[in-house]
């Protein structure tokens, strides 16, 4: 059973994502917000309006950066204490920026240079010198930290807003879309085109749309998925 | 055959991890001690409230590190020469503290980062540079040693009690958690809400709990069982 | 579905290609550009006149470069952000200036030295020293950005002609060599023979001739085809 | 066959070791020498009084290494140069403060840290840094060097008690405790409680015991066998 | 099909090649040399005096090694420009100096070692440290650097007759000792006693000669059958 | 076919062999020496007195590694040019040496310890720090040359005797032990017992002796069959 503190940090923790992740801009907003366990590992559940971006700018893997931090940040701000429950954020996080940094050629120390791993994961070795993993490493550490430092002023900025999410999910236990717009009001960004879920609201699909959506989890940058032009 | 001063140094060993866990705010109280040894290997064995914290945070692993230092630093302040018996206890803190370090994203100096083990052990290659790994051995030093030197203070402010606990334990072979209140009296901290155990022992539980206490063993928070919010 | 933004940053990456190829006297000019999803990850595509040479000069691998960066400066330079759409490219540009530093001998600094990998990509160790990797690894990076800084000064110079090439595309999908020829004028560079690709247009070709042709993709200076003389 | 000068070495070998253990007091006495070869492969075998103890101090350790070091350090002293016939003793002594220094915590540079070997030994990569490598190692070095100097002052000290019984091992080719005794005089120290082998000679033993005789040969601190408290 | 500009390159290099075998005492000379197409990946082909050194002197391989360097020399000396098309020159020439640098014990700096590659090509680890491999290849890249130095002087001095052999070559497809002859007049360096290749023109052979001479092709110092004494 | 000059200079070499061995007090004098080919791969062979020891000292194994140098030094002094020949001998060498610095113990820098090397030949990773790996290396490079600084001072002090027993051995073919006595007098040293070989002699053997020596072959110090004591 979950204790109550423990139920505390887990909402706490959720609604940093939730409210990170409204206030930036490329970030996809909230769906909804859930503290029920889901199976045995997962206290807390939060699920993003599919992202349909097949290509993923530096800014918007930024504002995804920004957010996944969000549940630490949260709990640093409002809790005053960090627990192991972002471990999965965190894995994410370091997957994705190493991606940046060492396959899509975003960062200027390390260069145009891409190095994506074997698709068996079965690497003896790095294809590079133990001086250019020390240079990918340290923009990596650097790059996260700047994204944490941000997502910590977010979070700090709506720490009332965070409390109040967190409240609200402590009583209801699920929180959709629409409770947020209450809290937080509509989200200060608008997409310059309806975007799927806009679509998939107005009842107006394609059977291609369809399939998509079914498919369609929170897919991550670091998915083999992303697709290259040529 | 077990000699008697091996059989001292055994009974201070485990009167130190009592002790030591007795008055860490965040540390398991014991519930049962003996020397009596359980199969070839164990010549001790401190049994704990089970941990049922689906969450960590950083100061429960600390005062769970000061605990299973307990051992090692009852043999250094009361028997003044240390043992290869402490080799379980340090090898679940070295695991401990790398997985805050490298996996939990609590050490500044190496950042929000999280280098997960691979699930079958058959790491090829370190994910990161010499430099980095560099980096995290020497956090993991400094607070492995940050906790020693805690614990040390704490065992050398209790030595009559750990004394006291010690030769109880040889005489008895067994302490159970009343024995450990009659000499150091109640434990200095209260749960905020009534834990498993304290259910357990109000005879008040439904059958997923029972469940639960079964597997209950003493979970390490290097454990995959340590669940990920998201 | 692809969203309207997405759809202008591949065809102006299309574009950039399109466009450095047509002004780098040793980069082979382009067939055919579209930007119509071929399969479920290509998002445009850039073919161009088949390679012919059996043997790459470092001036014919420097243009090479250039072109295949001139999708990603092409984002830079008229979209102001970039993307991970370049992946592929930079995949490619590291592995040919991989195999220019360390297989062919054309860095000074590296010398004379060919280290080939093995056939079957299981390499257990670097067949040189940490040192020598790192000066692999720093001529690689100077030498990618060279090109880069090359290729943004191209796409620079040809902003207009890249936008008005990437409009059009917008508009029809699919662009020959002859929609270029009208927004970018004959290209300003004379092959000295003809081409298999004239001999192509002409009709006059050999039995030989139209094997290679269907054979004939855009060889890479990494393929294994690259023939060498003894 | 042996020749004679080889015979001498042995036998200084062998005396260096019994020498040397009869004067550390945590070192298991001398139970019987001998220079008769066994097998192939031995010219001497040096027989202990089974080593019962369960833990090791650091104490015991240091003596033990001194012990095996006798070996090469009588050697030096009487016979004035070294041989590769220290190779077993050496790589024992290896072992034995690598795992001091990297398993059970005894070193203040390394910390409270440790790092077990796997168990079928398929080691990939070393769990820490190069760095803590060369730290451990150097350590190592250390240690192993200070037990050395020792030995060899004990070795000088008792210069002629060595060469007295390296004469009688040449001419019985077989010592037993006793005629130790005669020469050496009663060990300085005398055990606290009965060993396993007093209860031996008294034919006063339980079932129990006579088992754990059985299999008891010379236990080494390196042996998985060392047990741990809980 | 191959570009006049292709088949100008093939012709100076592989005039490159024999101009400079002829002018080096302890190179072979060149018995055939050609451009037409071998297989599909040789675009030219010099076929040496078969090699019967069973031992080779450090002033034979340094004088091979400028041999398989005049390719690339005439490229840049007479083409002005360099290409792929040494690959296969560099590859045995790296082999050959790290035999010379690593195994066959001809470098000072690195002293009398010789660590063979292991027959399987199954290396896990190299058997030296980083800094001994650091030596080798910093020996390796200045040998290689000197020979090259050599090559070039070498090229420059005869570069015209390099082009006239080229000229021939591009007009008959296949030159043999006789055409460089009447080029470059007799070889200035005779061997002291007369050759397989002498014996083999004069009709005079023993059966055991022509079973060698079957197998001979142009045997390189880093074959495993290279003989050692013993 | 073996040339002439490559005929010298394997009698230089063997030569060199042979007198080296016989001026050094620890090496094991020469039986035999022959310039037939033995098989495909050896020009020369030189049989030594089959080493009986069981033990090796320091001493003996740096006389051993002269006496194998003796080949190279040959050729060095006398004909001035070294060759491919000494490979096997230096791969000796250096396997003699790696064991007296890693293996023996015999090294104060690297201290008393012990890493041989695992009987199947399959270590994935050194058992030590890349710094400990780079002292074993310096003190092996440091001690071959010391070993080979002396040899070539021995072979120039019997610069004629090396020319005679060369000259002899290139029209005789095969020299033995007689042979060399003619040339370079008697040994100047004495065994103090007589060795297997004198009983040989004497036609003096038991049988086991017998079975010794039908399996005696010139045993390296790196075998496995060095026995230790224990």
């Amino acid at each position: 059973v979950i204790s109550k503190l423990e139920r505390r940090t887990v909402a706490y923790h959720e609604s940093g994502h939730a409210v990170a992740g409204w206030f930036l801009e490329h970030a996809e907003p909230l769906l909804k917000v859930t503290i029920v366990p889901r199976g045995t590992a997962a206290l807390g559940f939060a699920q993003y309006v599919p992202n349909e971006n097949l290509l993923m700018t530096k800014e918007q893997l930024f504002d995804m950066t920004c957010m996944t931090l969000g549940g630490r940040a949260a709990e640093e701000v409002l809790i005053g204490r960090i627990s192991t429950g972002a471990q999965n954020d965190l894995e994410k996080v370091t997957k994705m920026t190493y991606a940046q940094v060492a396959v899509y050629g975003f960062s200027e120390k390390v260069g145009l240079l891409s190095f994506p791993q074997r698709d068996d994961g079965f690497e003896m070795t790095k294809p590079y010198s133990n001086q250019t993993a020390s240079i990918i490493d340290d923009e990596v550490r650097e790059w996260v930290g700047k994204a944490y430092k941000k997502t910590v002023e977010l979070i700090t900025e709506h720490k009332e807003q965070v409390a109040k999410i967190a409240e609200m999910l402590l009583e209801k236990e699920v929180l959709h879309q629409d409770d947020l717009v209450r809290v937080l009001g509509e989200r200060p960004f608008k997409a310059s085109e309806p975007t799927n879920y806009d679509l998939f609201k107005q009842g107006f699909q394609d059977e291609e749309d369809s399939k998509n959506q079914e498919a369609a989890k929170t897919p991550q940058p670091d998915d083999d998925g992303t697709p290259s032009l040529a």
